[in-house]
């Protein structure tokens, strides 16, 4: 019996970049090294990036892949486990673990379990392998699964017949509210069950629309946390085992994030992987002196920094003065550049030229959509001319029920809280007040109540139920996928909930052409929830 | 031995609107059986309509399913063959075929061969099934299959084995350019190798961004077409089985259309089944006397008649006088509403709010965008104001490149030429012309350099290679997934090569916000194509 150290590689890969990641993978196991690890496991895919979709099915991927195993080549002396597509030479491809040591593969592992499920396409581009790897090492026998394969009883099960004591999983899990813990308590379950060491390597980055939150952490088969990697953050982090012991050591464990916590750091990280890796310099975003776009300034700034975002305050004739004093003196606090874009002249232009089109006829949702515009294209001119990405800034709620305008509040690159309700973007913007002595936002963003400032005195509630009622609904709807009547059998109003489901079912062309948005919850509009736009479903039973 | 009459279905469901597919197939069974039909076979999943997407997740599914069979339980004296879906008790669901008459199920079959490539995520929704399906009636062995399944050989052997005389194929098979002929040819080389008739039914309409042609045809088994129902149109079609012959007769055979008809009618379907089945009155688009949009202008015409379609030119500084003449000449010999609007006051507006922002910075793309900007608001408010449809009309060529402004002229519910190269835009605006006397695209139109009229003498091919390399190049790019070498290997010069690949690569956001519009082509943008928006992917091998 020997003692050793695993490190684990809570790696954020660049998509498709797999010289970069190569490169990194070189680093990070030479850093490794440094610190005298015998072992490094990376996470699922590492080498080309999860998920890199259609890419996948390039002709040169495999030619790409031999690419990187050259130049993880050069390391030497330390086991490296890590993800790769592995285009086999009957032509199929896998989702595949490699087990190298000085340039010499020592073993292949194919994923056997693909989800193609909610946010997951795995079948489209992987066969299902068949064999288990294990491997001896360090006078330890180690076995090697990929994510979807931890989560499967009958494969788990055959490893320990194979009297695996550490099971190594490499992972690109998606985060959602609560997962990392959920992750934790279902292994907890699963070592002491099958008796063994689990050592659970995951992703850590925003990838479009996913976030991979890292959470990376080590089980014994007592079920104990022996160390956990912090979330949010690429890190190599390590495990040690003890021969005295015959056991792994309790380390460092990075602590339990409240719920806030977790998912503002999520958006945090996500909004700067996406800004970072597009390519640019900065971030617009049009401050209303409302509570949503308040939140994502707050949430691009701890992002990228202050002098990187740009704010710009639209006012029309339907603006209030505290909204144009509160989106100020927001953009004082953070430090932004903040400036001020009157929309009259262009509203005015607008209507002066459908004057021939429209003559008298009374003022409808045409002209609250016009103001809406002129702002999103102010937005993309001044995107256009200086080089920065629109941040948008609706929230789940509005992009549900479709309370936004195509081509203008919903003009963006990049949707910061397109999965968030409104009830949690009140949350989240308490919890950013409370990290700091003066709050980023101002209180009465906060307490205010909510309008669009589209019409005079115009306030969301006139047109939408309150938010705990809506957000209640949609959460039935959407993530619970419960029916009209099931919803309505939970003591909510007919009409309401009515009303609710069929602005959620026509507004589906709305958000089909909306700006991809960083996905917390277990049932996100996009590649989580498809729906047909042309839809005859009648909603009822 | 008997005589018998299948009616080859080729219908046109709803999507999700089990309530109107089931009464329309009560409607086309009871029409069969005037005509004395035996057996009426329907297409793939129709009861539900292919694609439903998540919709056939929904829990109520079943028993919407089992309202359906209720339904069609009133039909009598006529068997009926029919997709629908089939929550087993196991809790799998199948894509399945449904054999019935007079209300009793005789047997149902599981589709064995699930796609799950291109635009089909059928291993998202569906177990697969495991056993064939023969049945005998009329003296005559039949067998069931599901789309993809007959083009499984090991699947159809095993039928052969069975003594299947003729298969029923049940299809949702999407269109492409020349699919209809493909099917057949292949069609027929399997028939003669197996020795069987084969009944193949295909659902029409379009949805979404797929278009299904119909196409329907049977074959003998010497491999000659003994009918086929006409492309791109809902009809009950026949074939009839002579007992004294021991053979199909032949007879109606549907003509084959040539290339740019083909593709012609599958464009005015699939804008048809959009307009018509998202409920809007009519359409509108902006007319530029270019010839996107008068090609646009004449399937949306062909498609729901000249007093539903408005068509509005929007003049700028830049607008050649020959522009407004031919946009004007098109809208008069087409029968439309026509308009013109000014954009200056609106543009006008713009740089007034912004000349704090700019000042003298010199004019560059973000003045061209917003004119396009200035258009796409003033489309949308007349499609607020009056509610018809926005159609988009920019081509393949564009949205490949970006050669488009998002929020300006890619405004609109649905993108009529999306997945049509520029190329066969002028084509297709030929062969229109030349369905009548009058040709309804003024020559000019054609004939005059391509220019987005956004700077003083523009042309397209200012800033993109000549339109027959441009699409050749990126024909080889996307449909046929060359690399970069490869394409330069054929002849094309490196720097013009290297410059589209580089604008395919970098304008997948703007895509991503894009209306759909409907797909033609072996890869579309869309579902055919998934793309990662932060890519790292370098062009080269």
């Amino acid at each position: 019996m020997k003692s050793f150290k695993i490190a684990l590689a809570q790696f954020s890969p660049h998509t498709g970049n797999f010289e970069l990641n190569a490169q990194k993978m070189v680093e990070q196991a030479n850093e490794a090294k440094k610190q005298r690890a015998d072992i490094i496991v990376f996470p699922e895919l590492c080498t080309v990036g999860y998920s890199a979709e259609d890419l996948l099915l390039r002709p040169s991927l495999s030619k790409r892949t031999q690419k990187v195993f050259e130049i993880l080549g050069q390391v030497k002396d330390i086991v490296m486990v890590f993800g790769f597509v592995n285009q086999a030479e009957t032509g199929q491809r896998y989702n595949s673990a490699a087990v190298v040591k000085d340039g010499q593969v020592l073993g292949v592992y194919n994923k056997q379990n693909l989800p193609n499920y909610s946010v997951f396409d795995e079948k489209r581009y992987f066969a299902s392998g068949n064999q288990q790897l294990v491997f001896e090492y360090m006078e330890h026998k180690f076995a090697v699964l990929i994510c979807e394969d931890i989560w499967s009883i009958n494969t788990v099960q055959q490893l320990t017949q194979l009297k695996a004591q550490t099971v190594l999983v490499l992972n690109s899990s998606p985060y959602e509210v609560g997962k990392p813990q959920h992750r934790i308590q279902t292994m907890q379950q699963l070592v002491k069950q099958l008796n063994f060491n689990l050592v659970y390597v995951n992703q850590v980055c925003g990838q479009d629309d996913i976030i991979f939150d890292g959470s990376s952490f080590v089980l014994n088969p007592q079920g104990e946390l022996v160390t956990r990697a912090p979330s949010f953050q690429e890190c190599l982090h390590y495990a040690e085992y003890s021969a005295d012991k015959d056991a792994f050591i309790v380390q460092e464990i990075a602590p339990e994030l409240d719920t806030m916590a977790e998912i503002y750091q999520a958006l945090v990280m996500a909004t700067r992987d996406y800004i970072q890796r597009s390519g640019f310099p900065g971030v617009i975003l049009g401050l209303s002196g409302g509570i949503d776009s308040a939140l994502t300034l707050a949430i691009a700034v701890d992002a990228i920094g202050a002098d990187k975002v740009q704010a710009v305050m639209m006012p029309y004739t339907y603006t209030a003065q505290i909204s144009v004093e509160d989106a100020a003196a927001q953009a004082k606090t953070m430090g932004v550049t903040f400036g001020i874009a009157e929309i009259n002249p262009i509203v005015n232009g607008f209507l002066q030229t459908l004057y021939p089109f429209f003559g008298n006829s009374p003022a409808d949702t045409t002209e609250e959509n016009l103001q809406a515009r002129a702002r999103g294209t102010l937005l993309m001119a001044l995107s256009n001319k200086f080089g920065n990405l629109v941040l948008s800034t609706g929230n789940k709620s509005e992009v549900a029920v479709g309370y936004c305008t195509l081509y203008g509040d919903m003009v963006g690159g990049f949707s910061v809280l397109k999965d968030v309700y409104k009830t949690i973007v009140f949350e989240l913007a308490k919890y950013r007040n409370s990290l700091s002595e003066v709050p980023v936002i101002p209180e009465r963003v906060i307490t205010r109540p909510p309008s669009a400032e589209l019409s005079p005195d115009q306030k969301d509630q006139d047109s939408l139920p309150p938010y705990d009622i809506l957000d209640a609904i949609l959460y039935a709807y959407i993530e619970e996928d419960m029916s009209q009547e099931d919803i309505i059998a939970k003591g909510f109003e007919r009409a309401t909930v009515e009303k609710v489901i069929k602005l959620v079912d026509r507004n589906e062309y709305k958000r089909r052409q909306g700006a991809i948005g960083p996905r917390i919850s277990s049932r996100a509009f996009g590649r989580d929830r498809r729906y047909p736009i042309v839809n005859g479903w009648k909603p009822g039973v």
